[in-house]
């Protein structure tokens, strides 16, 4: 494999998570680094947060490293996901042996769709009084995104999928959204179940080991998976990755944290773990599997960051987790 | 006082605990009860899950004591909330001693905006392909709900609240809704901080304990409040109420429970609490602060229904709430 790889740090402690994971990706796999600028600095320098030039080596790599923008980030994210035709985002959560978390049993994907929904950006000020969005349900993107969750589903060997939705409320819009998810998964042979999302929030509060996929719209998911965050011990462990049918984009689920940008001390997990998803897209699934083996080791013996009860440094987990890959 | 009270016991559960409750109501009020029908078993009889007569008495009632209902939810309780012009949705969440919880420190109220948003009903089937449901936020709706939000915020005593919302991606509505509970917020001389409505599902899971009084638009209020639930123990102890200039409807947040009906093991506390803010609301503040302390005793040491561990029925632990109300 040789391969593009754009690498976007972004603001704060990305500029610590993104070269932490590099190093990562760099010992186990033979990939090109272009290196982009975006978000808040870059805003402030030359007045756009995402430079034309960014938006060219996104769309002519193979895949993104991408870590995390402040303020800009609607500005960089949803166009990015957009240039690449991302129509899912899959975010795992889950927790780790030895790792503190409220909801220890968990461990699930949200599959959220990642083109239309509320992230239609249509909205108007029809007067001084009246504002509306338009939230965009269509049958073709919930198709070809119940799709990939029947695909998921099976290549990773599992029995189904429960829906996250709000159909009673949004009638025809969920309504369209779930019929067309459970049609396909009928046509495929998953099991769908379905919840609504609200109900499905005291569910995953109270007894996330009920769950192991969850697909749901694009708002809900970014809900859903955040609530998941929290259950296992915070956003420092959380990887995603937006998938198009071509290229995709590889980020943690955390932002710029400027409250310990640098300090040296961010946690590298969720960023290696991204680059671990970003190894998997480009075929190269037993380097992925050797990164994750290897985040794991780190995390039950080896060193902490400040966030996970340590005292390690960004650079020091960097390290240990390329220390515990196998010999190449 | 004398009021007129409309009551709606709706299905499976509600015909157990909304009787509780009313139980309750008798012995430390003089309230006219009016007993009207909505729900699936209405719904299955005549073809209408609302009949005329049960919005007729809810909009001649002073307030509604309303259960749960099932299938036809959203066609009752939505058109209801309507009816009496609710324009705001009262959601306390908090732990009781003595009761296991997933985070023992949350205690606070969501306050839901509970007229538009995505539920304004405005939906189109544009073609077989494409969907579209139209979000509406008005000045004038955000501006009577941040009214009583600051009013809320200072007649319980406290500084201020947390506006919960997404206005990073729904820049015009929810610019809308956040630019207008932060003016009157400093009209009124009320802090008003604010989250992104996905990072507070994190910081919930995580610390609920850091929020007092959570201020959102109607579909963040449904999946937040869900969530507050999950946290404090289960929807069998979070009362609600649907408040109107005029009129109110008070609801325990939990759902008819198909599972467990017809076995008189309900727990009825959710219900007696939203009995304890419909009497607040008709002004009678001293009964409700009576009925919430019985509740608290009771759940301290008194029966408990198998929810919480306990072997105790839902008549039971209502005739316990009536014994520890201090003498009429
Ligand atoms: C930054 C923001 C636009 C983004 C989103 O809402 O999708 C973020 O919350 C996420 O979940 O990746
Ligand atoms: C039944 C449904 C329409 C309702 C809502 O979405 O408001 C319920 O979830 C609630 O929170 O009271």
């Amino acid at each position: 494999m040789s391969e593009t790889v754009a690498v976007i740090p972004g603001d704060g402690i990305g500029h610590e998570v993104v070269p932490a994971a590099l190093e990562v990706l760099d010992s186990v796999a033979d990939v090109e680094f272009v290196h982009v600028e975006a978000g808040d600095a870059v805003a402030e320098r030359t007045g756009d947060p995402l430079p034309a030039e960014t938006l060219e080596a996104v769309t002519d790599a193979d895949a993104t490293l991408f870590g995390a923008t402040g303020e800009t980030s609607a500005d960089v994210i949803l166009p990015l996901r957009d240039a690449v035709d991302s129509f899912v985002n899959v975010r795992p959560a889950r927790t780790y042996p030895g790792v503190d978390a409220v909801q220890p049993e968990t461990d699930l994907v949200i599959l959220r769709e990642n083109t239309e929904g509320v992230y239609a950006g249509i909205e108007n000020r029809l007067s001084a009084d009246v504002s509306t969005l338009t939230r965009l349900v269509t049958q073709s993107a919930s198709r070809r995104f119940a799709e990939f969750a029947c695909e998921y589903v099976e290549s990773n060997g599992l029995d189904g999928f429960t829906i996250a939705h709000k159909n009673n409320v949004m009638r025809v819009t969920d309504g369209l959204f779930v019929d067309t998810v459970r049609e396909v998964a009928a046509e495929r042979g998953v099991d769908a179940d379905d919840a609504y999302m609200d109900a499905m929030a005291t569910h995953l509060a109270m007894d996330p080991g009920q769950y192991d996929v969850i697909v749901c719209p694009n708002l809900a998911g970014d809900m859903l998976s955040d609530l998941a965050a929290g259950l296992v011990g915070g956003l420092g462990l959380l990887p995603s990755a937006n998938v198009g049918a071509e290229r995709g984009i590889f980020e943690p689920v955390h932002g710029c944290a400027p409250d310990i940008a640098g300090e040296g001390i961010a946690n590298p997990t969720a960023t290696i773990l991204s680059a671990a998803m970003l190894l998997e897209f480009l075929g190269a699934d037993a380097a992925a599997r050797d990164v994750r083996t290897a985040v794991e080791s780190t995390l039950a013996d080896g060193p902490r960051t400040p966030d996970l009860g340590g005292t390690a440094t960004t650079d020091e987990v960097a390290a240990a987790v390329v220390d515990r890959l196998p010999e190449g």
